[in-house]
């Protein structure tokens, strides 16, 4: 079971990528694609696009796990979301990923068992459930790991609760 | 001068193609692309995304004008604005097209020369300027063209204005 996670961002994606191959969980591969920020809106949104679905060509993930925007301040803010949501969810469908949302409540509650904890308390705990030798210095690509670890969470209970019913 | 016109929508997409060769405006195509809505977001864009693509390459236009979200009532219709653009934006950008947003009231003047004309004033205009013979059944439909008419008026004015300057 390979995870791509994704933080999404028009102007900077995180990207983390996870293994549980039966044993532990540990991190493939991080990352955040970055658009030139001098470009204008279409073609940054087609750039990150295409860096997008040549990750999920090379790493062939069985699923992808975006992170929802954290509640947008005002509308401008929550159009910018909207657009980057739709290029992470619209590459990993164009590969058929299935696709699954987390509230940022969610992935902290997952990644520290506490929904309230701090980005860095986040950050700190997705180095300690990867092994990390340090936490990754992008914070994107960080929240990116831990949405890809949420979904590992889910992933798991779905599993045991299915071998607890069968 | 080939120009599309599109009005983004997550559920519908509204599409309309102009052409000016030099002489009047006339309209090539319009059409509304509807999403099957049992489907996922995810899968929806990427459906819109396609068709929306198909389009682009059968038609070849020169530019694409997009019509800009109408003031979002809240954070939530805002994202779905945002993710509706991306695509648009996207498919035009991945076949490098000139891409222009227009806000509702600029396409509203254009239209009508006043930029608080009502719906159906612009559908009406849009049937007269481009002599079809009844209005578009589907408002969407309606609304791409008359922001391809927008781009166009835009474009006329620039014409005119490098050809004095030159």
């Amino acid at each position: 079971m390979r995870i791509l996670g994704i933080d999404p961002g028009t102007h900077h994606m995180g990207i983390g990528l996870v293994e549980d191959d039966g044993g532990a969980v540990r991190c493939l591969h991080f990352e955040v694609i970055s658009a030139d920020s001098r470009l204008p809106l279409p073609e940054r949104l087609r750039d990150i696009h295409a860096r997008l679905a040549a990750v999920i060509e090379a790493w062939k993930p069985d699923a992808a796990a975006v992170e929802e925007p954290f509640a947008a301040k005002n509308i401008r803010a929550a159009i910018a979301v909207g657009q980057a949501e739709a290029v992470a969810m619209l590459a990993a469908a164009q590969r058929n990923l299935p696709i699954t949302t987390y509230a940022p409540a969610q992935i902290k509650r997952a990644v520290t068992d506490y929904g309230g904890s701090s980005k860095e308390q986040v950050q700190e705990m997705v180095r300690i459930l990867l092994v990390l030798p340090q936490t990754p210095t992008e914070p994107d690509a960080a929240d990116a790991l831990a949405v890809a670890l949420c979904h590992h969470a889910a992933y798991r209970v779905q599993q045991l609760t299915s071998r607890a019913r069968s």
